[in-house]
């Protein structure tokens, strides 16, 4: 089998050189935010003021959730079986599969395909129902409404996001709960969905928005158990509990 | 053996509740940037102006570095075996080892014991000098001077972060170079120790900020072998080339 | 959500007691080999003496494939960024995906359902190429004709193990070179998939077998790796070439 | 820098050839039972009829724990999460750890460098002692007298492997005990760690084994987990039971 050249049109890299998307690291250390730079390598191009905003909010909405997920309690059992930090945060990300933030690419992908056919909400919501296949990114197993969808479309509405995806997605929840006493909210994984495929990224982008977003969660957790407590601990969902900060609120800007 | 509760003092969790280190989810998705946030789920408190605009600085600096790497080798592969999205980042994350960014928790702790025990950059590299210790975070296999360094010890003064940890990295730097005909610059991961040692960050923590910055650019890294190649290819360092776009200027703000 | 019980029926552990499948560890110990514990563990019963000689014969034909699969270009790798035995390995099993190994399930789910439903190599074959989809389990990227694929089938026969699913494995391999010039020979992958279907395994219970025969190898190579070569240089699969004993031949017994 | 060459001394490949250690495939499929392979492969040599006992013990004596180790928690979890097999396994091996398989590695470097030096079970042990170091291989979570351990070391005394390394070790476990009111025995890593080091075995391969002998058990638990469990569900060490085979004894052979 011939040799295929590796090539990649993400970052260019020289002696006392480095430009990603054919900018200059240095200008962007001093000129970009992170969040930013993350749409800039993801997409290849700078975002809009709006389009900024849109990301920084979809990844503050995804940071973490306690010690619920199970992706976190992978990464503490391994820091607890005595692992290095990397290892830890590498077996959360493992567990970030199609039932764990996979809603995500599976919901894109549904809402792309669907606007780009031209198919009403009610006739996705049949075309499921009759196949008794689960839509994803509608319902949680913990929030009736899940706190962050609401907040992130507004801020989609804020920043001109609320497009065919949207509606599609907001129209799908709307018929679902047509005529069932069981809430199936849009929650947070199709509010993603919903609003990367109106920034238009791919649904195959989808999972990876969760794991750039969970990952500062991820470490979080990892150091904390390294941190503070010993190795080979019996560690599980039951039991758990939260000891920091009491509430509290964001000082007024 | 006793079975020990799991607690945590990161997020707390609830049915329609979601509050990191205090604050409500849908007040930080409004008011904070993902900088932000990152900084106060690993810190426990929200940042000052100068704090954020140094973490933004830090995650932008680190977000790729082409196909050099052994991260984004271990991730393509991974992905090149036919896997997903989340097990090719992972894999990219567990080669983020003691020579792959590991230099940073490395450095970081020599500062902070030697600014915390009042040693001299003279009496600290005279001591590994004796010792033949190679000084983690000076050089670079392909940079003689690494272009982040410098933007990012410029960014670092203008925010006023230039204290004891910074003055001895530095002062380190040219006491390695003193006599030697050999480059030994302060690298990025040198200047990122510094500089999180300087914002009062346990040095176990300095891993974390590089998974953090990098995990964007493996997943651009592993959708762009998803999207554009195929399995089982093969893959190596030799041979690879940048094709994507032109140099080019951030646009003037 | 209620607690769902976490239930088991591998193995019973207590205080100075270990059962596997009811089994006492220490009469396995003294009278079981690893490969008749790993069908034990794998199945939920003792093999009879043929089933324990055919999966020796399968374990050891994917112990390892030297340079050129993926699996361990990427454990090396990872050992290589500077990191643990374990996390190198894993990242090996991490590779292990659709496109290497995977035809093992893959096959083995075909031929399960296609004999199950009576169907002949003809047909199975002509669905798969009226609707241009590669069978997985024939042709490899290396080899024009597998050296492990005929010496497993001899085991198998040898063993009594030459029933429906191995008669069809073969016959498909008959069709498809039909007419064809390129050869496209059972490679090893479809041969265990053929004959572990054969010994009543699930089809789901394919990528396992492989990921059992690899691990030593993965181990080889790791230690290998750790043991005789610096960290962070530039691997590939590029100029690499085997520097190990002379061929030799198998003492007499 | 200039790239090296990636040199392997395990397995040479070529069209048509496949030879590990020197050794053809075909010959070994036919002529070689896994363990032997698996020594050969890690050591270059074939063993001889006592080793390849020793190995087959070994690894029997570790295939699996039950639902008490953190390696089967971290990828029953990832399996919950939505994820591959392949995945799911790396888990459980990323979890093999410093403190859970660890001490076979440790205990087995303390055991070569302590009988390489001439030093005597009562110095080892005073010497750990005296700087409050806690001896690796010595003491159980769970078992109070590890019941593989007597049967290994059994195995190993009628294998003739019970020279200096083991000797050293028993020393120790008696040294240990004495004027103590708690159990600190021999573990199976320990008694692991004794037997590789007697039989020649670089320590640095000792994490080796046991992940080479766990794998068919996480493979066995991932298997259970995803054709019987629902995905998402909340896993723990609390509650687990057991709800296999009853007690039963090996057929006499």
């Amino acid at each position: 089998m011939a040799q295929q050249d590796w090539t990649t049109s993400i970052t260019k890299t020289g002696a006392g050189e480095l430009r990603v998307r054919g900018y200059d690291i240095n200008s962007m250390i001093k000129g970009l935010s992170f969040a930013q730079t993350i749409y800039l390598i993801l997409k290849g191009e700078l975002p809009s003021e709006a389009e900024a905003r849109m990301i920084e909010a979809m990844l503050v909405s995804s940071i973490d959730h306690g010690i619920t997920p199970p992706s976190n309690l992978a990464a503490r059992t391994v820091m607890s079986g005595g692992n290095s930090l990397n290892s830890s945060v590498a077996a959360g990300i493992l567990c970030i599969g199609e039932s764990h933030g996979g809603a995500i690419e599976q919901c894109a992908r549904i809402l792309q395909e669907s606007v780009a056919a031209g198919r009403s909400a009610a006739e996705v919501v049949a075309w499921h129902k009759e196949r008794k296949i689960r839509l994803p990114g509608f319902g949680h197993r913990i929030h009736e409404r899940d706190p962050r969808t609401t907040t992130l479309l507004e801020v989609a509405d804020a920043c001109g996001f609320t497009g065919d995806h949207i509606r599609l997605a907001v129209g799908m929840m709307e018929e679902l709960e047509k005529g069932s006493s069981r809430k199936l909210p849009l929650n947070v994984d199709g509010a993603i969905a919903a609003v990367i495929s109106e920034m238009g990224f791919d649904w195959r982008m989808g999972k990876g928005f969760f794991i750039i977003a969970r990952t500062p969660g991820l470490v979080a957790h990892v150091f904390e158990e390294w941190s503070t407590q010993k190795p080979m601990r019996k560690l599980g969902p039951l039991g758990g509990h939260y000891d920091g900060p009491e509430d509290r609120d964001l000082p007024q800007g």
